[in-house]
């Protein structure tokens, strides 16, 4: 194995490889919790598609495994080393090819940050509409791979329903383009739909075509404040029910109040039980936003009235409601999503798993997509109890799958399967349905070296 | 082969098979021009996933090609017989089988038609966004066979992007069922995507889960009339610089405005060589409706002031602008997208070699999407001119999707490869890409059954 490092190093400048012990560790792994630890042989820093095809080639020849990396904010494994594997990592690939505002499509490297697309994007009066939680570090060749959500989803899509088309190294080395440059176009089958949310186990994207959507001029926020979790669910209902189509549709529980007061000196949790914060936008923002505070009201909520700079601070606070906190083996976040209809009797059935398994429990929602991120945790305590605490985690933590998949749900709205969630795709997916999918991935990939022990 | 149609008329009851040579004609083709004319063996009409298995496990068994067909108002030719084939027409399966309003989505056999569905939804105040020229008529598994698009995909997007779980029959008979309930849902590659647009070429889909968007209580629409089709194209890049997102924006050039007035008794060529429609919805609608007329106006438009009763009977007219024309030998509409920014620079080049080739030409477009429906055609003559002719409709063919690849377009933005346009995809993909494809038809379907000759 020495091997495919020295020669990888002759492929590479002496800047684009690193294999000291510090560098291995710092990008073994991700944010989701860690299964099977393992350090790669090295991780590479390609530059160039060249530089992505001679590694790729060079891994192919001597079977080793290549797990690509964007910024490594994940949060289900897709980005952990494996056994006997170089760590590719994107993050150098970094320039914005192309940004049409005529066209309304960019063209970038994968390792561009969310954020700073955007930001290029708006001077224009355009942005890119996937906005994950990490969207300030995370990168679009990670968005890509995950098939990325955030909270504008439910009005305007996840990653996928923004990339038109790609550029991708296949695991024989070679390159080619899949979709179209417009945006519409039918013509084959849509291998860039498949690739996109295919976390690098079918090929390593070096180029990402996107469609722009407009930057809204106006924005209204809305914060209510529930006494109460179920309500505040039923809420998000009510205003479905209203037809009005809100960008943003935020739930947050007590636990999440409680932790933001905590971080930020607030005093949220005094003023309710639970907060939901929708934001509209575009034309119709105030009057939407004036609908959503009649909906909300009629419903028991203490509804912010004006144009609340307060509100938006707390969509800002809400981005951010994961903290510093990264999952481990006494804390997992979790990423159902659930018809909405049902959102009201998951949030009862997660309450009462919590209790039944001793566990703390969290919960914030995209709301709009009935796609929740409860989290589970346990204290750190004493070896005895803690094997009881952690046995009664993994059991929530199973539930809350099981329940989710029962209501008609998914183990994952937008975090990916990874390597974390692969335990449980085998409950929401029957064996003919995998089967194909180890068979499409065969087709990509015969020898099995992209990032192996993922996704499917 | 008499044996195949003996088998299955033993698997079937009695009207649920047809072999008159009356109905093999009927079903022997869809509107597309016809190339290489088959009828089939038979045409079967399964009315339940059993039958649809049964017949499939049939002609698996004696290696007789299945073509499957919704409503048959497909234009490339997907629903086209092929030599020693069954052709299944899904029709009978037309059950809304759930819509569920708070979950906004509907689940439905592939032979309900889009305008039942949308008038189903809309009695919740919903709608089922993808909406081509045939809605009226059209089944929703033919749009997800085709991917079709529409007019207001610019805004809510095409099939793929309302579709969230299928059931489909694969070729050996077995029924799987991909994708989530739910809005968003990440496990796994993309099959459902995949299998949107696929043309019936990888299984048949018998189960449609689709997402539907909340009914505009409100809709304006703005008819401009423009001296000059390029004048006209460059309003639709003005509006989008302006960054409003109608929901409707088509562009009809003089030839259309005539036919129309021939066809209708009214005077819109009288009032102008081009007209652009657009239709702005939503709580914001008036607002940008007036924020259009003013960009328009600014551009050399006439433009309708007040909320036009007129103006939306132009867009009724828009809809159906295809009239009762089949295309053949003598006619035929072409379905390119071209990047936004490039939309005059190819209607100009449309008009250029409709002159070079000495052919008709009338262009419609959803001019949001870049995507234009340029109709080229011949008069019916004398044989010797004829040959000319036809070969000038030809030539104007190959040039109008030649420019439209060089200037990053594709050869078909919402119709679907099918049959007629296999010869041009090769422009458009290079043999990597479609061998892929070929690769996945091979996994889907290795005796090569499903709808062969289409699509890849």
């Amino acid at each position: 194995m020495a091997s495919i490092v020295a020669e990888l190093r002759g492929l590479l400048r002496s800047n684009q490889l690193e294999d000291s012990e510090v560098e291995l560790r710092r990008y073994a792994v991700d944010q989701a919790p860690v299964i099977d630890f393992q350090l790669p042989l090295a991780v590479v820093f390609p530059e160039s598609v060249a530089d992505v095809q001679a590694v790729i080639r060079a891994c192919s020849a001597a079977g080793v495994a290549v797990v690509p990396r964007g910024a490594g904010t994940g949060v289900s494994g897709g980005a952990h080393a494996v056994r006997n594997c170089i760590v590719m990592s994107l993050e150098r690939m970094d320039r914005i090819l192309d940004l049409n505002p005529d066209d309304e499509t960019a063209v970038v490297e994968p390792g561009v940050v969310n954020a700073v697309l955007n930001e290029a994007a708006a001077a224009h009066g355009l942005m890119y509409a996937p906005d994950p939680a990490s969207f300030r570090t995370s990168t679009i060749g990670g968005n890509v791979a995950t098939n990325a959500g955030g909270l504008r989803c439910a009005k305007y899509g996840v990653t996928r329903d923004s990339v038109l088309a790609l550029d991708v190294v296949l695991a024989d080395g070679s390159l080619i383009h899949t979709g179209h440059q417009t945006f519409k176009g039918v013509a084959g089958y849509d291998l860039t739909g498949m690739l996109v949310g295919s976390e690098g186990t079918l090929g390593i994207v070096v180029g990402i075509t996107v469609r722009l959507k407009y930057l809204p001029r106006e924005v209204h926020t809305v914060a209510a404040f529930y006494p109460d979790f179920r309500m505040a669910a039923a809420g998000v209902l009510a205003v479905g029910r209203a037809r009005v189509q809100p960008a943003i549709m935020e739930l947050l529980d007590g636990g999440t109040l409680e932790q933001l007061d905590d971080i930020h000196g607030s005093d949220l949790s005094a003023r309710g039980r639970s907060l939901l914060l929708i934001q509209t936008d575009g034309f119709g923002a105030a009057a939407e936003a004036e609908e959503v505070r009649d909906v909300l009201r009629a419903g028991g909520a203490t509804v912010t009235t004006e144009v609340s700079s307060e509100a938006e601070r707390l969509v800002e606070l809400r981005r951010h409601s994961r903290g510093v906190e990264v999952d481990d083996q006494y804390r997992v976040g979790e990423d159902v999503a659930v018809p909405r209809s049902r959102l009201v009797d998951y949030i009862a059935e997660l309450e009462s798993m919590a209790a039944r398994h001793r566990v703390n429990l969290k919960v914030v929602a995209h709301a709009g997509d009935g796609n929740l991120h409860p989290t589970f945790w346990i204290e750190r305590t004493a070896d005895a109890v803690e094997q009881d605490a952690m046995a009664g985690l993994q059991r929530a933590l199973d539930d809350s799958i099981t329940v989710a998949l029962d209501m008609g749900g998914t183990i994952t709205g937008e975090h990916g399967v990874g390597q974390y969630k692969l335990r449980w795709l085998g409950q929401e997916q029957p064996e003919p349905v995998r089967a194909l999918q180890r068979r499409i991935k065969e087709l990509f990939d015969p020898a099995g070296i992209l990032n192996p022990g993922k996704a499917i």
